[in-house]
């Protein structure tokens, strides 16, 4: 059997999820599977994912792994995979790694943008990308409470609510919030890893913050309490993309899987 | 009646182009009547742009002209046409304007973009809005023929086949070639008015210099052929964007209609 590494990018309008579902459910890692099954002859193949995107959330730097009996090198692999997948989803690089390389767990770093477009009026050009808030937003306020979020701390107010996850301590190395006022405005998140919904609970609470709904000095109280009913409405799936994962030097190649655009 | 002019961004990819048709064909003026025929209580209504678009292109600040016998003031027809909109047209701008005001004929400047992925591989996240040219591109030669296309030239071999324009002379004012090879490309041209698949027949023909498939400096004699069987194809609906457009003070308003993002 043969390992790569992959990175991924896809567009998660028309998919429910990255995890493979029952047949008749379009998922991403679905699709990988299909297409890979075709260069593996039917033989045994592992599709496994640094983590699930939900319906209808993006990735420009996805990073899977892929294990099949072949002769491709990776180069090959690349062409063969995105000769049979689908237009929305495409591998960006593909490198032979390591047998026991665990895309989940070996992950150092992530990154996720959100996407808001604060205008007052809806824009079609941005719709299908963008979070549409017509109420000015204060920045400031934002980055405020952003700075209170970041660190080690427990996220379980900001966990999909009926998650089972038992550990919900998480590192947040950086939070930053770009963009102005009634334009464009990018929300992004650096962490050692993310609970279910995390960010875009996140973002709802960070919004409810800029629309002067909350404090801004409020952001300590709320991760104390422990409890989702405490924080904001989850924001809308289409506003977020998977940025890029990053491994440490145990993974066996490169540190950062950025498409590097 | 009451006359405004409006400002408009819209999504083109689902629209058969700017220009009305027989019922079932859904076109963005279609839309724009079906909306201000709900405000005109059946009364006379006319709607006109500053020029139409083709099939998928899309908008950023078009351009048009509503009269209608109304008592709302510009303010409230913007919100009230919102209201009847669909999700992929918007209303930016109203203002009330004189009764002669003609979009098309007053017209002084317009701005199109296109917009091309020049990566190796297709991206999903782009896949919308730009159109993918895997080559390389060579940008210098690119800037080389978009520099001899500047000016008053007779745009002949550039126009639509079967057009029947007579009068094809038309000045472009700016050639704007931006990016990088390897990553997203724009092509931004300003010019006093554009004859029919103009913009799409220039961009087809300096895609084919930056391939070097064609003579940088090849575009003088290019023009002089006046025969649209000399010039590359025309490049797809969905890379162009028609970004504003500019009036003269005569037309009794803003001169500029840029959204002003």
């Amino acid at each position: 059997m043969r390992h790569f590494r992959l990175v991924l990018e896809y567009d998660g309008a028309a998919f429910e999820g990255w995890q493979i579902q029952p047949d008749g459910v379009r998922t991403v890692q679905g699709a990988l599977v299909e297409a890979a099954q075709k260069l593996a002859g039917g033989g045994e193949m592992i599709v496994r994912g640094s983590g699930r995107t939900d319906s209808g959330v993006h990735a420009a730097g996805q990073v899977a792994s892929v294990s099949l009996e072949t002769d491709l090198d990776a180069e090959a692999l690349l062409k063969a995979l995105n000769g049979n997948l689908p237009r929305d989803v495409v591998v960006l690089e593909a490198e032979a790694c390591d047998a026991d390389f665990d895309p989940r767990r070996q992950a150092k770093t992530k990154s996720y943008l959100y996407a808001v477009w604060n205008g007052p009026l809806r824009s079609p050009l941005r719709a299908a990308r963008y979070v549409h808030i017509p109420q000015p937003l204060d920045i400031s306020a934002m980055r405020i409470a952003a700075k209170e979020l970041e660190g080690e701390h427990d996220f379980a107010s900001f966990q999909a609510a009926g998650s089972d996850v038992e550990h919900t301590v998480r590192t947040l190395h950086r939070i930053t919030v770009s963009g102005e006022t009634g334009g464009e405005l990018f929300f992004e998140f650096e962490g050692s890893g993310f609970l279910r919904h995390m960010v875009r609970n996140l973002v709802g609470t960070l919004l409810e913050v800029g629309q002067g709904r909350r404090e801004p000095r409020s952001m300590a109280a709320l991760l104390e309490a422990r409890d989702r009913g405490e924080a904001g409405p989850t924001a809308p799936a289409h506003g977020l993309t998977l940025a890029w994962v990053e491994y440490g030097d145990e993974a066996g190649g490169e540190s950062d899987t950025s498409p590097g655009r």
